[in-house]
């Protein structure tokens, strides 16, 4: 696994819980951020799903899921209304922050430049030391996700410096 | 089956067609119309789906699929810009017609009200004479939906007045 | 559709009917015939759950469901008590009769050869009046076969002599 | 998770490999068994094709999928010829041993007894030193067992003695 200092986040909103997130706040736990975009078939099928899944099956864990919503087309159609209405309607309960506008002319929001994402959904492992390990573009599978996960976990509880290195 | 006229259609706006369609415009063929919100994750998952394969299917057939964007609920969430990027980013190459709003603090548009439809998805069968045939709110089989408009292409195809009662 | 009259069945054993089915005890009902091979993966996959499902969406209706085991490979593999536990714990209810061997050195068993049937699974539809109307061989569409047997039912119905052809 | 040495398997036959396994020869390597019967539909529907993905997965990993035939009923319908043709046509290329019949009398065999299994399928980890980590009756979540393959991956790329725990 790659591991480099994961960049911050930038965000305007955030939703399902009561503070803005930062890196910071969620050093010492194991973070998945799942970027999105509401309108993103694939996400919407696969992507949210499995993000609800991860955040069910470990909740006992000191792992912490996020949504990002990177929204870099159909500006217009999934404003700030639109994105509460489905959080509602798919059952969304995790935190959800908005990627903060790109400069002007620039399309693509902030945090989603900063990590230069090349589309939704894009899946986000950060470890328990703020260090991005891994990042992936699309349909991410289960069983290597949770491999993952799952290293990241007891590297978290032994302290340790790395090692992980699946599949 | 049921038979009663099929009562017309109130929209505002279509989209996939050249002009505006209604109850006249379709006489002569079966018609499947889906009535759905972008926002309801039952429509997304297999409403649309749903009404993609039938379109698909019975491409050669004297058969119309027509969306209904029929918004009861979240309003503000699913305006036209918002559906316009939804029809577009999922591929919907049928007519949609958007259901036009009830009567002052009526939040249920004209045409869900005159069907009494229950909610979304609602899936209506209208035969080649304009009689409403059949009327299911929720996940509708595909075994059972195909019969039944398997029976009514043939009801059309032979002039005849009824017949189809199946399952 | 086509029309021809279907051929005789050959068969050595049945399961879940007092007595061994011919076409002419079925004279009268819309046949759905799935010739299957126990350890054949799409088989199992799809075909029969399709079976059952047509069995049970159409259990009002003059419909009936009969499995046909076409064992053209691993005879060995697939003998009488090995297809009964399968049955048993597959949990199929409707008739199942065993297809006659072919000729000494012909690994076709008797019906299949007989119908020309490519492999398994393979899907016949029969009318009410013994006409072999449909045969499809591979995963065969529900809603496609849905029209198809609406169709037939319908036709069952008014005793009518064709007019079927969906799709 | 638990952790006690795993008990010796008892086999008569082997498929898919030149030689029979015992723990022994796989002693240094993460273990998953997958227990199966041929006509257990929740072993053909979930579990052989997770146990694929599993041996596909971590293939460059120091992991063995072995697959265990534990036939506790209807025993003369999944003999030695029966399973040969549903690994050829279920394309199973992983290991498969034939757990060795019960004593007299009992019709569950050998390694099923010794490990208490409840029925079929049955997962099982052993790690890298032999120990039985993990075991499960029915379907095992494929993120949940994904965490529990990539903690014992790293565990034995450490040498460590334990610390896995997830869920």
């Amino acid at each position: 696994m790659e591991s480099r200092p994961a960049p911050e986040w930038f965000t305007t909103t955030w939703f399902n819980t009561p503070e803005a997130l930062n890196l910071e706040r969620v050093r010492g736990r194991v973070v998945v951020v799942h970027a999105f975009q509401m309108l993103c078939p694939g996400c919407v099928a696969y992507g949210i799903p499995q993000a609800q899944r991860i955040a069910e099956t470990f909740k006992s864990e000191p792992l912490t899921v996020i949504g990002l919503h990177t929204v870099f087309e159909h500006h217009e159609a999934m404003g700030i209304a639109s994105l509460r209405a489905f959080l509602h309607e798919y059952r969304v309960r995790f935190p959800v922050g908005v990627d903060a506008p790109g400069p002007s002319g620039d399309p693509i929001p902030c945090t989603m430049r900063a990590y230069a994402m090349q589309g939704t959904p894009t899946t986000v492992l950060i470890d328990a030391r703020g260090q991005l390990r891994r990042q992936v573009f699309g349909v991410h599978d289960d069983l290597l996700l949770g491999a993952e996960i799952g290293c990241l976990l007891l590297e978290a509880r032994r302290g340790a410096d790395g090692g992980c290195g699946v599949g």
